[in-house]
């Protein structure tokens, strides 16, 4: 904005009522969605706006209090830009170039696809005006959040460009509308902004991809020993458990898996931490990628697990177990049985079921802690106090449920069809390893800790998990620049 | 405040060591919850508040660090004065008339209703005291979240007022104070800015009458049907059933038409658009308003959804159920039956309910993404991915479980009481009317995608609804000023 | 900072091409995670960062931009100095003093637990140094949210220190960053400050214990009655029962009963104030604390509900109840008797499952409003219809749900064991009392408001409630200063 900046005006800060501020003008080429939002919005914010238009007497609604002048005029009243077209249009401003000769050009484009140009919309435009100051910003945001104000997510805006001063001016623009605004270099830090709002669950990729993988396992493991075994042994066709039954050991056995491979890298961090003697040396780059997904795996076996549940519920609906119990009922009214009620096996179904609830009931509550709203308003340590001694409790809680109900399936012969263990065995190997870990992990802490007493840290098992999440942040945090 | 500014304390920006910044004096009528919280929350930003009060030395407990003078003392020493107190008692300022010239009167006051008086209280106040200038703003806030700092949605700060400098005054203390202001316009908005804090749950409205009236029609629609036709021509009184059997079908039919309901207006305005070419015709009115509440209607289905689930899982322990499955369990054995296991019936039954749960665990996967914090955490295209395609997903699961469910009811003439189609029946009607339509609208857009190769905008029925709430929502926006 | 600000400078605010802003330079000592994050996000809020470390060639690895630079020469070249470094390694400055003189030093460092030394870091630190002005802030943040950004919980930033200057230039960095800076005062609330991070659920405390008891208590109450009873006066072993058919009594007992309690502070403090007839006396500190605890009171009931709930709901797949209902069949046949179908069993029964499935529904709902971003979401007046009214028809429910469970049951003396109330019968007092006294208060109330017209407020048990909140928080707010 080429205007002298008199004396008398800077009283602005702090305040006195002799000096009005003198609100400035921006300016809006595009009359689309976002530009109207984006325009609405300054105004509010007590800017005044002026639009550039190609037919500055029918371009549509406007927010109340705009100009409409043509681009030509608009870009020679104001001093900062905001270019809210696409980038296939961006050729109407070739002819432009010695009214844009030293402003701000702020590119909010995004594209509906990742990698359709050979350079990002940015540095194109920069190519194109030479003498404009273009800034990347504001593109991460939707009309939608510039009309509702900022909330959580959506205040972070990402800013990136080549000159200083013209970023600055952004920056001071983007705070007075609420933004907190995030410094990411140069332009060439275009194409990474350009792409963030076209992210598909990144961080959810190889957790879904672990599920799909051992779902699929499980499935066909258990199809061939429970359908086609009786298909071929007995020839029987039961080919309809499929549905529910076969469903409902799927569901269980991948829910502990991935539950335990949650926790799994946090004993072998602390391992590995405990043997070299320093946290500052990296983790190997599987591990820190293992341990950035622990949170979408730990969702994963929640929804599976509950999943688990549902289908345990509705058993007694079944047309199949409803027959299966009347027959068994009829059948021994023929044949005169008695039966006696056995106690332990009485005692034994209880414990699995209230285990199995129990597990399920602490495993809603660290979900419940990991929506954001909930994580952000507990202490690091309230957070760790769920998520480690609440989660390992969890861990302790579905494994013993799974003991119980496998009980003595194991020594009893018929359960190894053609020789393989039944699918709750291969269930409890991983659990069953991360919980002897974190035993023996005790143990060794102990001992080494009367040895040294010179710690600086607390080296808790949760210190050490934070520690490694922090480190592994960093290192993805320190690659963008 | 009427203070001179000197120039070297203009370095307050950049910092110095040197100028200390003088901390301005803001004044606050009104000893009250709010007015203290407000004192107490201006005092831990840095200003320093002076109370103006009737009884100086006995106004009970104040924040510390506060003054306290009479009104006429307070009012003189200040520039900015906020007004905590209730609207019945600003007859008393009208004494005041001089010292509160020319100095920025905030007010903060709410009514318990709306429309108790003929103009909002901000203009009542204007009137009182002409030469004050008043602001309204604050009046969004409660005491609350005044002492426990802004979250997110309490931080929006609305204002409104005919003065720009005393409004600029007030912007800048709010956002000191850490709110986002958003300028509403001149005191004519005040009436607006009152009404926010007595909303209940306005766009819920139109959502909550819709389920009223098909929860109301189905079920005396289904009572006609089973109760009363079992009344009438059997002379069996069946009345206990509407507790649980009759509910557990009225609650999954309503559930299933207010989903199918939800994504309705989604494919007749993308069918709109394709047969009008262009976005930015407005769409009719009530269209506008279907496309607004259509979060609430998704919720209020899931709600109905959970409903059925409970009235669901219980059928096996209601004292109807035991009783019917033990008389054909002993009239089988009575009648020396053998019934023979129905595979078909296995296979149809687990099914059904295999999609019944699948259906609603997608479901409460849509109800959890639609949560404020989640929201606000999801890309635009990860919303858009969940909303859109898994809530089709889930549309179809729920859709197949109906009919599922149904199977060959319809062709057996016992099931047509009195001439009525069953209530599954009903229910269907619009569901399947949704997945017709989205199916047929894929195939045209792929006809005339073929045909027209300079589309600029990807027009997915996601892009359509999106573009078609924020004009919708752009129209409201504008309609305020 | 020892820099003059020339007058052009000083035209930051509002903008201008010409004159750039001259980037700040801030010093960290330390550079582990949180020296590391911190210097992170300065530098892409625009500030110029260097570090002071022990060996400035072999520190590790440092944000890109950043400068490193011994102590001595760190320390001299900027005015603020954040520390980063932990307590124990507090005496290395001693030989900075000099350089220290006048400078501000940022103290962000934690203990790992409370009462390990007996004076504040922050004290100690000012001890070591007291040419410096040392203020405590930004401890209670993690390098996580430094990284991320501040989200809603983690925006707070609290500060404390005897310089009001020193002070002033904190709050201007932390603003800038994106935080809300609150003033606590002098360096004497360092150890508050110190505290923060290492709380434990401080608010849960009091719930948590009430839970306990409730729950031990009633869990040896009914042990005796169910399992001690029938083995010495049947010599019957039925202690398989205590994994869930005694669970299932206690949870659900626990859970009203606290329900209950939740609600009871509000009718009584609702009294008080009709017989005191006015609000601003204080309440008497229990009523404080328990009105305080309330939401907590709330959420573990709620817990406990929905424990009881899956613990109903797998009744019928217990080996138990599945055994006792074949036995009960086959009896049946044996004996030939014919049972005639009890209308009143079956409405009371479906009756008492729907209303206790109504009652968890809406119970979920009070959850779910809990949540921190949707009860942020709601306006006070929403806030409270749902809190309290839909509060009240939950208890409502859930208490008209464990008469119909009990019907009758307190006529029979079978159920009274060695002369003990069944346990349903203990439960339901509480809830009892409170559904009275609040039907009571609207009749008094009623009456009162007939005789009382100038009445300023509105007084509702809602409006009551709010404002005992309030007025507990504003003593418990300026007790700290």
């Amino acid at each position: 904005m080429s205007k002298e900046v008199k004396p008398e005006s800077v009283s602005l800060c702090p305040l006195g009522m002799t000096a009005a501020p003198e609100q400035e003008l921006l300016c809006i080429f595009g009359t689309g969605d976002f530009g109207r939002s984006l325009g609405q919005r300054l105004l509010q914010t007590g800017y005044r706006v002026v639009y550039g238009s190609r037919r500055p007497h029918s371009c549509g609604p406007l927010p109340q209090g705009a100009q409409v002048m043509s681009h030509e005029a608009a870009a020679q009243s104001a001093g900062v830009i905001f270019l809210c077209v696409h980038r296939e249009n961006y050729d109407f401003l070739e002819t432009l170039v010695t009214q844009l000769k030293g402003k701000v050009l702020v590119d909010v484009s995004n594209n509906l696809k990742k990698n359709v140009y050979p350079e990002a919309n940015a540095e194109y435009l920069q190519r194109l005006i030479p003498g404009a100051h273009v800034v990347k910003a504001f593109n991460t945001l939707s009309a939608w959040s510039l009309q509702n104000g900022p909330s959580d997510a959506s205040r972070q805006v990402y800013l990136c460009g080549n000159s200083a001063e013209a970023k600055q001016q952004v920056v001071e623009t983007a705070t007075k509308l609420g933004f907190n605004v995030l410094d990411r270099g140069t332009l060439s830090a275009a194409r990474e902004l350009e792409d963030f709002p076209l992210q598909l669950f990144p961080e959810w990729r190889l957790p879904l991809r672990l599920a799909f993988g051992l779902t699929a396992f499980f499935f066909f493991y258990l199809l061939i020993r429970d359908v086609v075994y009786t298909y071929v042994e007995q020839d029987k066709d039961i080919s309809f458990r499929i549905m529910v039954s076969l469903a409902n050991k799927v569901f269980p056995i991948v829910s502990l898996i991935m539950l335990s491979l949650c926790y799994l890298p946090g004993v072998v961090a602390a391992f590995l931490q405990l043997y070299r003697g320093t946290k500052y040396k990296r983790f190997p780059d599987w591990l820190d990628r293992w341990m950035l997904c622990r949170k979408q795996l730990g969702l994963l076996a929640l929804g599976f697990a509950s999943l688990h549940v549902l289908y345990t519920l509705i058993i007694p609906i079944r047309y199949y177990v409803r027959f299966r119990i009347a027959e068994s009922t009829i059948s021994k009214i023929k044949e005169n049985q008695t039966s006696v009620f056995d106690t332990t096996m009485a005692w034994r179904v209880d414990s699995y079921y209230a285990m199995g609830i129990l597990g399920f009931g602490l495993y809603l509550l660290l979900g419940i802690s990991s929506l954001p709203s909930v994580s952000n308003a507990l202490s690091w340590r309230e957070f760790s106090f769920i998520q480690s001694k609440l989660g390992y409790l969890t861990l302790f809680f579905c494994t013993f449920h799974t003991y119980l109900y496998g009980w003595d399936k194991f020594l009893r012969p018929s359960y190894y069809k053609w020789y393989t263990p039944p699918g709750y065995m291969l269930c409890l190997v991983v659990p069953s390893v991360v919980m002897a870990l974190k035993l023996n992990y005790h143990n060794h802490r102990h001992r080494k800790n009367k040895t040294n007493r010179k710690r600086r840290y607390k080296d808790t098992a949760v210190t050490g998990i934070t520690r490694a999440i922090a480190l592994g942040n960093l290192t993805h945090c320190f690659g963008c620049h």
